[in-house]
């Protein structure tokens, strides 16, 4: 089973190294780091260098395709053709297309989002609809073999319910005890509903 | 605030871009991911590569130290005389020096948790003890400037309560708004009390 996690300029690295320490480690997993060239790609803060082992073409026919978020490159990722043509034709035959925080932007730009209930990053939930989706505040969200995360750690989640449909609950629960997935935030401030005004106007401000 | 992220073969990716992308959001944070020499590392199962921007010696003063853990890379890591050398002339002035998952047999291989309590993956916990430290089955230990955290995404738990002592509580809240970080596993099966006997035998065939 081919499992492509692409990198680009500016991805967020938890986003899809989340997902991939999970997917990896189920049997006959073929993970692969894929990119427009096989090169080294920084992430959204040039402080991470992660290098994808392959290039897209490549790849053409992975089962399965992970798609990170992050800022001003994501935005870019989203109208480049060649990443857009690779994700569409990947797409006619992946049994899973999935995307973590503001990935879900690529699929949409790849125009496989048309219409489909789907998630992304809280603070990008207007401009997914823009781009012709239709925004659930949900974790993480299925339509047909399109599966959507919310930001950032959602991915972990998804990955673990990904997992289960490809290996079975069991499977999906060894990984889980194997990397010792067992959260237990100090806080309880992960999502807009939970937060506190002062932390929601401190974010608001970033985000802007 | 200078924090070095420690890469060496063979790390576990999850381990050390959870608390990364934590704490390189912290006001003022100058987040390098550093090993031995300034070049590309692969992860556990050779399926990813990340670089270090810095050699260990051009780093000797970091505020952070975030030590990730791994397979046998890191019971490599934690008898070479180069990364163990570093760890303790680092450790002199550092604010925190960290550990996720196996990262802990490292900082113990450098004589800095003898006597002390520290936790780990779950599956390590023997060699820890063996180390000298004292094993502790919680998800993060705070032992002074030292801080252990258990298994993979306890990393992300144990960096949130980081950042909450060095910018505040507010600080840390902003940076899981941001980030999303609002678990929700579709399974609870992340520590060896909630997982279910099948699920621990399979694993346990594979740490055995």
């Amino acid at each position: 089973m081919k499992i492509a996690f692409l990198l680009y300029p500016g991805f967020t690295a938890l986003d899809i190294v989340g997902p991939f320490d999970v997917l990896c480690r189920l049997p006959g997993a073929d993970a692969t780091f894929v990119g427009k060239q096989a090169t080294a790609y920084p992430n959204d803060n040039q402080r991470l260098t992660m290098v994808a082992a392959k290039a897209l073409a490549e790849v053409p026919d992975p089962d399965v395709v992970v798609v990170p978020g992050g800022t001003e490159g994501t935005r870019a990722a989203a109208r480049d053709p060649e990443i857009l043509d690779w994700l569409r034709a990947a797409h006619e035959h992946t049994r899973w297309t999935t995307s973590v925080c503001t990935g879900s932007l690529i699929l949409a730009g790849a125009g496989l989002l048309e219409g489909a209930p789907a998630t992304t990053h809280w603070a990008a939930a207007g401009e997914l609809e823009k781009l012709g989706a239709s925004y659930r505040p949900e974790r993480w969200v299925r339509s047909g073999r399109l599966v959507t995360a919310a930001g950032v750690s959602a991915g972990i989640d998804m990955a673990l319910w990904l997992a289960a449909q490809i290996a079975g609950d069991l499977g999906a629960q060894a990984i889980q005890l194997g990397i010792e997935y067992d959260p237990a935030p100090p806080f309880d401030s992960g999502s807009l509903a939970k937060a506190s005004p002062e932390v929601r106007e401190l974010v608001a401000s970033v985000f802007g």
